[in-house]
């Protein structure tokens, strides 16, 4: 039996049971919320699907876009045709025209939104999965449309059967007329005496598909008749394939995440130069959708820039990607962040335990200095409100000798201005959002075993420079060229 | 600075580093053979080159296609300008509509076979890479090809900057101007006062190149004006991920390959099934490809088939492939061949040892018998002629036993007519090309410690049936019903 002679209730009853193997989910018997335009297509799911289902499971919604003056018309006979058919009817009325000035959108991105947004709603309320009828001339003209638009794998997939709605990720979306075409969905609309509202082929009226539709595909099917089939096996293929690079990549990226918090990550460099080309592609574009919550497209150009930095013999390198993230190629680590008050080079680290002459000056990391001076205590006083954190004023007496050094495990001082209670300096530091991957080298100032200044943030009450003492110091950390 | 602005000497220079690091091998500093047509991008890659490399490491190819009145001019022209430029020059001349004729192929078929068989000869002559002048937008007319025709990530690649010459795979072909232009080749020729001899954009006059440069990709371009970039992005990007995916696969078959040889191929069904869909896909066409040495196409629709049928809970299923391969579903195997009297099922094989009574039967595998009479010595010598390998007539003594078991290890017998002389049954298998999973268990017939016969095969010299034998034993080995 070709493809074209099984009926549509047996596709539509493969598909179902195809994504319930596929998703592990039990999702083939309902309930569900089907999205009913009014046109062949919807409306030929509807009917095929209580074929298959019993009406209970079923819950229509349609939302009236009020773009035409027919519509509120088309709304009421979808109503009736539910009633007949004993399924439940939720309609919706959405403002699309005003949606779409307001947000300064297209009226079609704007439908969309709308649309789903009322689909997620009506589903979410019965626990329900969202049926769509996207054919497979729809999933042609898609996988057409990212490639002619750019796209690496993650496009050629097309709509994939099952997935989660973007407005509401708890919610599946099906697509289980993937595999019918347009031709067999409305010679079954006639087949059972189905009479759609709506015009389906200009339903969908953007400019781009409109010409795809009406230009392109005609063209190319001069040049090569099965050019759809073609692209539908296409769609295929990539989607396991892409399916096991992604799989790859998520365990990869687990294994090269030195660290990550919002809008920053960390990665192992080393690590990630030894991976195959196509897992340090996968790895760049994720890390940058980490780093770029809107999620914009990174596209092959940045992508291969911030690439060529990272693989770079020598480090110190920036790549600039979209949204503002920005690579910082670092010796043993890249790091990427739209915020660049969060990288490293910009944060003070100290290496072996250092000397602290007062008067004097240690060199830590990429330019930082941690500068020691004698000062009157008047001029403590008249500084002292500034309360810039990378300069203290600390009363330590002249005999007593200050290093430099980082935390040790379990180390603990009195913050100043808490009444002298001890507190762990991990706790402080991760209080103060101190980026767990700067915290082994961050610097303190000791005196001794006792903690002077954890350097930037906080002072320890023992050396509090109060009115009384003998000795103030005046501790300034910066970065510079000194 | 632009990837259009940087001279072209400097991207060959580059695209040749790119190579040398890609495939570690020192392919960058030549001997190269360059295909020179005469057309803009031949010509300007052998200019280009010779800014690079020095002259006596490049030789000029040149192949006189006859097929136009002036193409012996041309070559004049050619070998001239190799000439003045001091490189090597090698002309031919293939009488290429009559190869095509001979073939009943189409003449620029004909054309790329004649050319490519003459550049590997001068190439292996030399020990040198052939260099072709293939550019972006040839690159982007291929892409769009295998799209169209129907392709999964491999053909999405397009061409490859380097690979091997299909008509002699130690042979290295380049393509190092795959990242320049049509129009910056043209334009590097007028800057460097270049006169090609032949109009590059009619070269290549099959249909469907011409189709798309003159009609389809115009069109795109009104859609997506940088469709030709993205389509250079989108084989960058896969070339990556189908590398990497090979990379999996090739190690998952030789996990999954219990035993090959030519022509046949057995795969662990139960292994092959639990590995992802994208890796079971591609072990099925490396299967085929194996089975099939003309290389036909598997095709989307064929290779779903056999995966359906592979993947099926019960066995006993059959796909038919292109090129007559069979793929036959056993209970823990799968078995491709394009020869069915290699299947397993069609071989016997024996599980615990089991008593043969005379006269009596012994049900094996799938069907297969071992039956035993007692004959006449009239009768056996008249039918021992007939030499059918799965009859034997052994001598054996009423009071001997007969059991029917696989080999031991070591074991070892006296092959009938070989002087008594005592061969391990092991090499008999080997030389008589059992396949390595039919061996352990194919029956042989035991009388206690002696092989009697090594069923379909061999009897063994101490039971041949001579003109003394007290009693004459009929063993038949067969398939059937019975």
């Amino acid at each position: 039996m070709s493809e074209n002679t099984i009926p549509l209730p047996v596709k539509l009853q493969r598909a179902l049971v195809d994504i319930e193997e596929t998703t592990g989910v039990p999702l083939a018997a309902g309930p569900f919320v089907v999205g009913v335009s009014g046109g062949a297509d919807s409306l030929a799911l509807l009917h095929a699907l209580l074929s298959i289902v019993p009406a209970g499971q079923i819950t229509v919604a349609h939302l009236d876009h009020g773009l035409r003056p027919e519509s509120a018309a088309e709304s009421v006979i979808i109503r009736d045709q539910a009633a007949a058919w004993g399924v439940a009817f939720v309609g919706g009325l959405a403002p699309v025209a005003e949606l779409a000035a307001a947000a300064g959108q297209g009226i079609e991105e704007a439908g969309r939104q709308a649309r789903y947004r009322f689909l997620a709603q009506v589903a979410r309320e019965r626990g329900a999965a969202v049926l769509t009828a996207h054919h497979a001339d729809d999933q042609v003209e898609t996988v057409l449309m990212h490639i002619l638009r750019g796209s690496g794998l993650a496009g050629l997939r097309g709509m994939l059967p099952a997935g989660r709605l973007p407005e509401d990720p708890d919610i599946w979306l099906l697509r289980p007329l993937l595999g019918a075409s347009r031709a067999e969905i409305e010679q079954y609309c006639r087949d059972h005496d189905l009479h759609p509202v709506e015009d389906a082929s200009n339903r969908d009226t953007t400019y781009f598909r409109n010409r795809l539709r009406h230009d392109v595909i005609p063209l190319l099917e001069t040049v090569s008749p099965q050019i759809g089939q073609h692209l539908q096996h296409l769609a295929a293929t990539v989607t396991a394939d892409y399916a096991l690079l992604q799989q790859l990549s998520d365990v990869a990226m687990v294994d090269v995440t030195l660290d990550r918090g919002p809008g920053w990550i960390l990665l192992d460099r080393t690590l990630w130069q030894g991976l195959p080309l196509s897992i340090r592609r996968s790895i760049l574009r994720t890390a940058h959708r980490h780093c770029d919550p809107a999620g914009r497209d990174l596209g092959f150009a940045s992508l291969e820039g911030a690439r060529a930095a990272a693989e770079a013999p020598r480090s110190g390198q920036q790549a600039h990607l979209p949204g503002g993230v920005i690579v910082y190629v670092l010796p043993k680590e890249l790091f990427l962040t739209a915020d660049p008050s969060l990288l490293p080079v910009l944060a003070p680290q100290v290496g072996k335990p250092v000397a602290l002459p007062v008067p004097g000056r240690v060199k830590l990391n990429e330019g930082w200095f941690v500068e020691a001076t004698v000062v009157n205590a008047r001029d403590a006083r008249a500084s002292r409100d500034f309360r810039d954190p990378w300069t203290a004023y600390v009363a330590v007496e002249s005999q007593t000798p200050l290093l430099i050094r980082g935390r040790r495990r379990g180390e603990r001082m009195q913050p100043l201005g808490m009444g002298g209670r001890h507190t762990s300096i991990k706790e402080i530091m991760i209080d103060r959002k101190i980026p767990a991957h700067l915290r082994q080298r961050w610097p303190v100032v000791v005196a001794g075993d006792q903690i002077v200044w954890l350097v930037g943030q906080v002072v320890d009450e023992r050396f509090r420079a109060g009115e009384t003492a003998a000795r103030v110091v005046r501790l300034v950390c910066f970065q510079g060229d000194a």
